[in-house]
């Protein structure tokens, strides 16, 4: 039997959708904003997105930076997720509130938060306006992990950050079981086996 | 004492991202691709994006019909989604060896695919050639949601949909316990109590 199908008034409704928290300015005067409106754009080299305001106060900054850094978010700084996308660095400093500390990045002013697990560093090469958010179109040019995603033969453990996803208007953690991993749709028994026993 | 960070080879490693079955075509020549570099790019009026490699067989169509379908994939299509990922739509029917249902959207010629609890009827209004991908900026003109995720009271139930996410490589379930609601870092106990009830 079909499956009866609604339709509703068009909304932004494409989920899951990263939530990180994109720090903008230098080590001195900064602010941290949450963004769920961000994607990678192009592989190689790599570029990504955020979509802001124009009324927010990174706006300002960004707009004369032009620099930014994604810091991806876990359950551990999931409160810290939702206050600095509700609260405004006009009112208040951020890092200080949620205890989260300002680390130097290695190419951008903009300061890396420490408990982020994964920091990515990106330039904007092209600022477009749109009806009621401006993308900031940029190229991640340094990446940055936790030496212990790392694990004894080199190979990055993201699925052990922890890291959280915006659903709606809530946050959810990941499972923790992988359900498939790319081409496993066509992948042989054999195959399969062999990367069971790695 | 301050956490380890290395400093690795940049890439696209912003996560967690949707893995969206991206419908093409129309109801008699159509194609489904994967696709993970998408996100929302604008509020009001919703706009989203999908990026593509030229070299796609469903690059062509897109730029002809500049149209398409955004369906969300949950862990009841996800070998569906690995496949349709893979495989390349220049040599099988897509929705015929998946088993997925190809039905008639209301705006666009793009079929959506029934299996999906969400379709998002998507119009191009720009192509932006990136060094790798093309951009398809696109307004999100209709919305279907299935009828079981509205709650009696009208409530969207997008956390009942069962979604999925890529995480670096491999497809993961949201956990179904939600950590928070946006805004709820700044929510008096009166309030969340006040919701609790509800």
């Amino acid at each position: 039997m079909p499956k009866k199908k609604v339709s509703i008034k068009p909304g932004p409704m494409l989920y899951p959708l990263p939530a990180v928290m994109v720090t903008v300015g230098d080590m001195e005067e900064n602010n941290i904003i949450t963004i769920a409106w961000t994607g990678i754009i192009n592989t190689s080299p790599p570029m990504t997105y955020i979509s802001v305001k124009k009324s927010r106060h990174s706006h300002d900054i960004l707009s004369r930076s032009r620099e930014f850094v994604i810091n991806l978010t876990t359950e551990k700084t999931v409160k810290a997720t939702d206050y600095v996308g509700v609260k405004s660095g006009r009112d208040v400093d951020k890092f200080k509130e949620m205890s989260l500390t300002p680390i130097k990045a290695d190419i951008v002013k903009a300061p890396m938060i420490e408990e982020a697990p994964i920091n990515l560093e990106c330039k904007v090469f092209e600022i477009k306006e749109l009806p009621s958010h401006d993308m900031f179109l940029a190229e991640i040019v340094a990446v940055h992990i936790d030496e212990d995603l790392i694990d004894e033969k080199g190979k990055y453990c993201f699925e052990d950050a922890g890291l959280i996803a915006f659903n709606h208007g809530s946050y959810y953690k990941l499972s923790n079981r992988k359900i498939g991993g790319f081409g496993y749709s066509i992948m042989k028994n054999k195959t399969k086996k062999k990367l069971a026993k790695k």
